[in-house]
């Protein structure tokens, strides 16, 4: 992932550097497994440890272009350091296993890291919106479908929507923590050919991970997959958020701004503009994490006891998806920490369409007055195109129709009119939504 | 979907029909849940349930091609009908709702009976591979990694791991389930703007649904598409199973074979084909379903209280992806029902290797008897490679060499070369994986 | 596809009905072209072209259905009937053929003909399009970016833009057109085993196709996969228009509707509700044509000379897509047929940012004057925010700045503010899209 | 994309630096074209020139991060260094222009470069397989369908096969650069509101590019989205290349040999294995830019003059596919050099299903001698199954068949089992396929 994108606690994470610790450390675990039974003495792996915490990614990757292969090229860049002090270390280094129990095992330690930082990321972002949300419980706005005025809501319940979506996303990625804390040290077609399960069982319960009820060489990838699209809903999610702050924000709406920076300029032409580019930046980086859903998906199925074709784009896909994400989710944090609310142009873009907002209010009074359903769309239809084509408030045309008249006292056409109803439920939503 | 992958079951559950009646049980809840509140007699639903025990499609269709939209086509036909025997209800249908709280609410039933018959089909799969790994628990095959040679595996132990997958994905649709069996009756902005809360309730307690915290004018779409994702995980599942089977029926290999009727043919050109068509048609259909995703996830992103660009594409997504898993999770069974296994072949071809798959025993036995690893590697590989060339039996070569030779004895050799330990796990993987 | 979205031309195409008549041409030609050779009648090609021009399909599923083959199925429905009547058709029917050979050829005959109902789709469209880039030429409105006021322009020069992609997909069809007008008759591995090449350039040119250079079993899916990325960048750019006419609807802009008919009702419960459905279903199906590519690219690396794994997919996509972009342009082209245009609204919204769209005149014209460019930006962002902030009109704001008034006179800040130098250009745009 | 896959060539274009220096050519171009307007000295000019060639890149980052925008931190980047020495060209640059007239002018001229290494990569590619299509035109081996064998072709044939798509390819990249050789210097919503048609003209012309006939703010993304899809039929064309060799590498199979250096280790556990990784990494890296699509035709419709969404995708898309495929087309070219061929085995292997795959030839002689098509696929049929059971080779069964010899003699029969009509159009295939 390119470094606009990359904060540092999750770009460490990902770094070819700790890629290589994590592998040695499930060496570390099995060398510690094996050692009563191999007379692997403490000293010498106390000898590894040192040696771990130096950088050896340098050692690794020369030792890997010779071999072609990056997990011998570890070996042998470790190997070369042991000889003398450790020379059991040595020699029982990978002994028994297979690349893949390195590696995915490994992995499954980075995606719990990352995960992490996500859940983190996803915290951040709840707390705010649920702070939004109680903040304008009673904001109101003119809630819209199709992008068409509709009926009023509060701005509180749009938040309270929000967050209720976080909070799936926080037990998605909570779940999806625990599908990816497995690992294997089931040897080169997960058969425990060289290693019983025993040895398995000690490493991984070292990690903090669950065996893999079966194995082949990999862990099966549709654990991965499964795990991935949790990454998918959570871009989505922030995806619609955005979005609806740049429809909030645009020039004849304006109920919402993004933050804009003193000393930020809108345009490299244009000195009046303040663009909804931060929320504009996430939904692009939205359709990139969906985007790579499909490679993701399409790894699932390797052949026999692993083909290796899933590696070089997860390779890719893996920190740039969790790079991206972390990125959006800490913007998305600032977003909303600097968000403009602006409630009196929600009141008056809410009460730009006449009162049309209400007229299912009426459709309603007149079927309790004895009307039949369809004749009571037709008459309250018939006056809001009067009213949409500037004829006056729906009130007011409705008021001048004896087909409505006859049917509703000045009263009862009032009391439709009135915003209240619209909001009784805005607490019980924020309940719901977990914002209270 | 085309007719040749639609079976009859999954067929109906999203048939037009179909949806009018579920549509219509939503609307007949409402009503009762109001009845007390307005007065609608017994014997008025009553009326309406008799009607709904009639094909109304017709009459629906040609009054939503004039009211261009497909609820209120619903209402109009439906109306028609109830106005003389039943007043009150012609009245208060669809009193207070908006479109899409009959649409997703039904939608929801139909997602919850179409998982249904997905998991039985599943369940199907997973006893046909249970039964598959019991019997070939020790039917002794080669494992291929990189399609080459690796280590010896039985048979038992891979459908083991297809069997532990299959077991996921039954986890994963009931989760599903769950996910999805979410309604909302909270009017046309999620406000609850004409009906209370307690409505709903009632409604969807009626329906078996549970109330979504908070919707807009529609069920936020992440709930769809966390449910979506474990259609194409299962139908990556199903392209494993029918990838490998593929694999495994290859002129060169010829281990299995999926089942060929009297009478089919399998060339119009040559007439001593025997295909691997039915898994190579899985194969094919889990792409379409893959394929799907893009477009669920796009989806979840929608206007502010809603936009309905998302409804197109899931009157053919949704019908489509549960009908091709239908016909995919019944074709395996029918796959694995009649699969060809010829465990002569399997050892034969396990054989083929020379005893190049027992490399690792020895590289290990070479690393106990004092050799450093890296100087073990390069000195069984130098005979891997003799044997590899054709110079005879791993076994033979390193008997050959000295440098072997002077470590291991010809009974620690010998050892090396027992088939025993790589089947020493099977039974506990095939616990491990659920079949036994 | 469902049949909501598909209309009887284009659904013709794709019907079974169709697929086996036009496989039965690609036998007839193959007859034709081996009639002298093998002596086959003049009078027996009669009674086969009398055979087709009935119904076969039912005979055919029949005897598929037995035989497991689709192509054989066909086969043997045709020989029971021929035998008689025609003997050596019935013995020399798909003589040297492998199924692909039929059925490849026969699908690029659909492929040709659904695409050239593309085409007439698109040249209803561009038409229009053309139409109203001509009549609001000269209709002013707001340039937004990011979805903020930015400059003038004027409606005819966004129609521009719409017609002049428009002619590109006219052009990618054209191009796709050429692309797919290949066929086959190179037999079971592409090899001319059993008919020399003379053979397939009589067949396919009789039916207008041109035999692809190298060819396995099948026609290599590159050539689908290039030809499929017209329909979807044809989707997607229907989309683009759709999504802008969206916008456009917004209640707050409303410059344009979509049209609505007499009797149409926008909601279920409001009645006042005119929404733009047409566009949103149109941004619905670009997302399922898009979508649909993933699965065309996973076709095109198959195995060795050939597996069947494309086959099942590309017998729901290729006709979904088509009639799916078949229903969109023609939807496209009604919309635009009642495209209701609001130039005085335009211009409202034009004039409602306060002249804040002039302010980059101000900017090259205060550099002009010899400011730098960074001092002339900040001196007008100054000015722009607070207009932003409602202390009126950019121009006023500007007129009581003397950093502004010390450089550029009352006279040359005037002409900042006028209209006609951004539409200067609207005649030469609309030259260079194609609409003049 | 990671240092892994980035060779130093493609990683330049994409580097940031390189796009600043692409970005002030633009801007430079610009300055040259109001010269003479403008009244900028050439010595100015110059000044800029000599500044182009020192490395911007902090500067501008660190003004970058303070304006967040990143063409105002170029642009301030360079103001201050030419303050003194060229006070017109601080002043005039950027005079008119929008960021991207900028940006994607200079995109347009990398994507140019870009594909100019990949047109080399292809050619490299291309002439590996047409030698390697030569060298084999008469080395048999058998053809597969379904991974099944069919009939025989010869190594050179497939390999044709291979080159003639690379040669599409070739073209489609060609075609690719005229799609991308545009640019714009439209100004802020592209209707020319700064500066006029013919500034753009000499800008462009200067550059090489063509005009965008109707741009909006930035250049319409179907280009983009055209241009990449050449891009992703590249990789699957790579990816069928590699999945071959995969197939034809397997231990039972072993006919082609992907390098195997010496040194090199093929597993970490298992020291015989010679595993096909180089191949398997191209099809992972296959899936990655295949992904990369959906996001890309997702940027297609931005809302109205433009919005900013795909720019974020765009920076990691973009150079990460074109870096990926780069790597591919080498690695491909490398894999093509170092291939073993083992034409001994294919031979074996051919002879291996006892001449079954010269059923049809039969099938074609029994008709030709008078039988039905459907009797003779039986007779035909039925001893191919005798002979697939192990009942002795195909001609054996069939001579033992009085159904058969009672219809073809012994000499006619020996003739269906000669591989000479096989290989018969090899030499026109070859040519047919641009190999000779």
């Amino acid at each position: 992932m390119i470094e606009r994108y990359t904060r540092p606690a999750m770009g460490k994470i990902w770094s070819d550097e700790h890629r290589l610790r994590e592998m040695l450390r499930v060496e570390e675990e099995l060398l510690k497994a094996i050692a009563p039974e191999k007379g692997i003495p403490e000293a010498e792996l106390k000898a590894l440890r040192r040696l771990m915490d130096k950088s050896m990614l340098d050692a690794a990757r020369r030792r890997e272009s010779s071999a072609g292969h990056e997990v011998i090229g570890m070996l042998a860049a470790v190997a070369g350091e042991l000889k003398k002090e450790a020379p059991k270390v040595d020699r029982y280094l990978h002994y028994g296993l297979t690349s893949s129990d390195v590696l995915d095992t490994a992995t499954a330690l980075q995606l719990r890291d990352a995960a992490g930082l996500l859940i983190e990321g996803w915290e951040n972002v709840a707390g705010r919106l649920k702070t939004l949300a109680r903040k304008h419980e009673r904001t109101w706005m003119v809630g819209r479908t199709h992008g068409v005025h509709a009926e009023p809501i509060t701005f509180g319940i749009k938040a309270a929507g929000w967050h209720s979506e976080a909070e799936r996303n926080l037990r998605r990625l909570r779940r999806a923590v625990e599908l990816i804390s497995y690992g294997k040290i089931s040897g080169a077609v997960g058969a425990f050919s060289q290693l019983p399960p025993e040895i398995e069982a000690r490493v991984l319960d070292a990690l903090g991970l669950r065996p893999e009820p079966v194995s082949t060489q990999v862990l099966p990838r549709d654990r991965h997959a499964d795990y991935f699209h949790a990454l998918v809903l959570s871009a989505c999610a922030v995806e619609r958020v955005a979005l609806e702050i740049r429809h909030l924000q645009k020039t004849e709406i304006l109920e919402v701004e993004e933050p804009f920076s003193e000393g930020q300029k809108g345009s490299s032409a244009m000195p009046h503009k303040r663009n909804p580019v931060l929320c504009e930046n996430l939904c692009g980086l939205a359709r990139l994490i969906r985007a790579h859903e499909s490679a993701v998906t399409e790894n699932c199925a390797l052949w026999h006891e692993r083909d290796i074709s899933h590696s070089s784009n997860e390779r890719v896909i893996f920190p740039d998806a969790h790079i991206a994400l972390d990125f959006m989710l800490h913007r998305l944090s600032q977003v909303l920490d600097g968000l403009q609310v602006y409630p009196e142009r929600m009141k008056k873009n809410l009460e730009s369409s006449s009162g049309l907002v209400f007229s299912q209010k009426v459709l309603l009074k007149l079927i309790d007055a004895g009307l039949g359903r369809l004749e009571a769309y037709d008459l309250v239809q018939r006056n809001a195109m009067k009213t949409w084509k500037g004829a006056g408030p729906l009130r007011q045309t409705l008021g001048a129709d004896p087909d409505v008249t006859k049917r509703l006292s000045a009263k009862e056409l009032d009391a439709c009119f009135s915003l209240e109803p619209y909001g009784a439920s805005a607490r019980e939503i924020l309940k719901r939504g977990g914002c209270l």
